[in-house]
């Protein structure tokens, strides 16, 4: 095989498989756009300091013990006991500033999972992605689109999303793929692209059989780059690096 | 979730995710389209009686060293000291009527290893699509499509395969799909399907890096319906149920 140069892109769509894809100083870029990554991402835009993903339902039960907030979800559902679920809207009017919010989630989380202490992790969803584009065309460093997925299975929504997100990235000449899941993720959203609500509707079964409340949340994590926030993982937790580096300039002066 | 009646189409992109997708009584239809499933049509096709699939090189070398002929490929290679790779066109033109051949692949096999005792097993391809189809529709079984795929990773090719027969299932009303990766990849047909060599040099770049005496082999495999066998997995051998069919009713008359 020819040896290429440049900046490599690839996808992989489900968790369990991410050490196949793994790749050392590479950036991997975690995909839960129903819901989870949406939600994050409004947590950090509205305020939130810290955020702790957790892959199990016992460790996040273990924070709540000691007082935190914990997002709990299953399912698509927010677990009783539990401060949150995994909807972006549960973050939009909360008292939430400066707070530190424990989250685990069906699939979210369990993607931050399979590759914290392995790799650069930071959170995209349709909400940032050109923020999430802008910054990895910064660092010139390979990427790895990891979808969540549906319970390690494909799921159309995260596929489309890393299909915007590659097809940006390689406007960036110095940017290539040989991965046949980046370049079908591309196919997928050039279809999706005009009417993702749409096409979601006609694509993905599953979602007309949720319930409706739901709908809502589809329609609103489908919206493009109305924030600006670039969660990263950290020392165990996700922070929103634009206010580290916001910080960090202040710092300075 | 509401209950659905029907048969279920199912696409699975990788061996390693079998198990999330496994179902009792279902139909798994084994794809590794360059070019394991195809070189096993091709045998069929050609008179070969029986092909005993075997996951490793050793297994593969203790029937050589027993007297089988035995086809052993890994990376796209022929192994040395083995009597076929896995070309379809080693099978067009061999003296290998009434014979057995055991066959390791890189992926083809995987896939049927990945299913064996566990559902019935047929192997699809192109070259077969017709048949595979007319069968399954026979069956009235729910359907698994077991995309051998790329070492466990997503390839473009099987996963066309898996929308063009997942198309043509869908096609009787009984079929249903609720499964976003039989949906992607009948999206992917679509785009392709009227010039898949051209789709799969275009979309696929590891193709591109392969040696050229594979663009034969390509152009060959992705012919639809030149071959009528139905290979199936029964007890630790494919056969071509054709062929065991003909000769059950000979064997009543």
């Amino acid at each position: 095989m020819k040896e290429i140069k440049g900046l490599s892109i690839q996808t992989c769509y489900s968790p369990a498989l991410y050490p196949l894809f793994h790749e050392e100083n590479s950036i991997v870029v975690a995909v839960d756009i129903l819901r989870a990554t949406s939600a994050i991402c409004a947590a950090f835009e509205n305020g939130v300091e810290k955020m702790i993903p957790v892959a199990s339902i016992t460790e996040a039960q273990k924070y709540k013990d000691q007082g935190y907030l914990v997002a709990a979800e299953r399912n698509a559902v927010k677990l009783e006991g539990f401060d949150f679920g995994n909807s972006p809207q549960h973050y939009l009017n909360s008292d939430i500033q400066g707070k530190t919010i424990v989250i685990s989630t069906t699939n979210g989380t369990q993607a931050i999972e399979a590759a914290k202490g392995k790799a650069e992790i930071i959170v995209g969803s349709f909400l940032n992605i050109s923020e999430v584009a802008s910054w990895l065309l910064e660092q010139r460093k390979n990427v790895i689109i990891l979808c969540a997925g549906w319970k390690n299975k494909f799921n159309m929504e995260d596929s489309i999303f890393a299909g915007a997100l590659s097809l940006m990235l390689l406007k960036d000449e110095e940017f290539y793929t040989l991965c046949d899941s980046t370049i079908a993720a591309g196919y997928l959203y050039n279809i999706a692209k005009d009417d993702m609500y749409g096409f979601l509707g006609k694509s993905s079964h599953r979602h007309r059989l949720k319930n409706l409340e739901l709908e809502d949340d589809i329609r609103f994590c489908l919206q493009k780059d109305i924030y600006t926030c670039l969660p990263i993982y950290r020392n165990g937790s996700l922070i929103n690096l634009k206010e580290a580096e916001v910080e960090d300039s202040t710092n300075k002066v």
